[in-house]
């Protein structure tokens, strides 16, 4: 799926307001008469946004995947879009079974607030040195704790992850940041994006950055910078 | 100033409908306390945006251009900014002093409608040879009667142009139309965005494409791809 997020409290259900889970079980129950529940590959929250979200629910409605597809997109509103849909073995999930996930965040550095980006990217003023952002952004490459990255660590759950991409580009004003790991950390890309951007004003030194990794203490990094900027770009499985 | 053109009748001031101008003129009245009348540089469609429109007023209020910027943007809507102001000589008038405009027009080459990319982008489905519509764009470029790409040219007015760059790239399933000239006719870029795709979907030779500069007919060529996608990223003055 791909969507806007800006009018939604993310992507898991909630009991009042509305979230890109609850869109599209409503659309689900428009199409095929019954209620459904669907499971997601990677948690959004409010604001942050999608080209690659994967959901995964089971039906006994008699129509093929294409119908799916059609069928949904003509009762989701204009802000969500099914890309694709296919038929899986039934113990499929699409979050344990995820082997890797890429997050984009996007941030526009202008010295005035952008109306075109704007629910799209973070506005950072001033001047930003995005070769040392990207030589933050490497060292986070490997399996490393990243306790440091994080707002909240699930009791007895391990905070170690293993990063396979990390880097941060530019294109005139548009500062890209791209990651790919296994799984994240509550709030990890905007934890790290914001604590980049303390490297990229000078704020922070490189071996500040480093030392985090060693830390290794919740909220030891950040601030934790907007949701609007964030994009799940797509998640993969192993077959 | 930089828009997003989505939620206006265009740039240019209308009775009824809320106007980019209409916006401006609004702020400049809350800001200075006088009906102050904006010109512009370039008309914008409905739906289309701008990075680079520029207006000129004349005022007496004892404001200088950095109180301009933070004013107006305190009383513009979040879709509307001014990144910018200068003093400039009385008679300058940023329409007929504009030697160059850049427009850029935005393709999401796409399957599916776009949540993302909704009214910033045309969404093109199937498949569409860029090299093709690059080779066609380059045509555009020099001294040449643009009348088959508009679709309206006021009674006894040259509809010979001067583009200086014309060129389609693409990243991913972006495709970007940038073109450069002195000035534009009405729907110019739009309707070379909308020849351009038929360049790229193979319904059009580059001999067909090239044959419309020599028609110089209007409407021959088209159709206008819709606003949307259309962005004025700046305008040019001598000085």
């Amino acid at each position: 799926m791909e969507y806007d997020g800006t009018r939604y409290a993310g992507s898991q259900r909630q009991p009042k307001e509305p979230t890109i889970q609850g869109e599209l079980e409503e659309a689900l129950y428009k199409l095929t008469g019954t209620h459904i529940k669907v499971s997601t590959a990677g948690r959004t929250d409010s604001g942050t946004h999608a080209f690659g979200q994967v959901v995964s629910f089971t039906t006994t409605a008699n129509l093929d995947s294409r119908a799916f597809v059609f069928g949904l997109n003509h009762f989701l509103p204009d802000d969500i879009v099914v890309k694709n849909a296919e038929t899986v073995s039934a113990d499929f999930d699409p979050r344990r079974d995820a082997v890797l996930r890429e997050y984009v965040y996007c941030i526009i550095n202008s010295d005035n607030r952008s109306p075109v980006w704007r629910n799209r990217a973070y506005q950072v003023p001033g001047t930003l040195d995005v070769e040392l952002m990207n030589e933050a952004a490497k060292m986070l490459i490997g399996t490393y704790d990243f306790a440091s990255f994080t707002t909240e660590i699930d009791e007895g759950k391990s905070s170690r992850r293993i990063v396979y991409e990390s880097e941060v580009s530019q294109e005139k004003d548009i500062i890209r940041y791209r990651i790919v790991a296994n799984s994240f950390l509550r709030h990890m890309v905007r934890v790290i994006v914001g604590t980049l951007i303390r490297v990229g004003k000078k704020t922070m030194s490189l071996d500040e950055f480093k030392a985090l990794l060693d830390y290794a203490e919740i909220s030891k990094a950040g601030p934790v910078a907007p949701a609007c900027g964030l994009y799940l770009n797509r998640v993969e499985y192993s077959n």
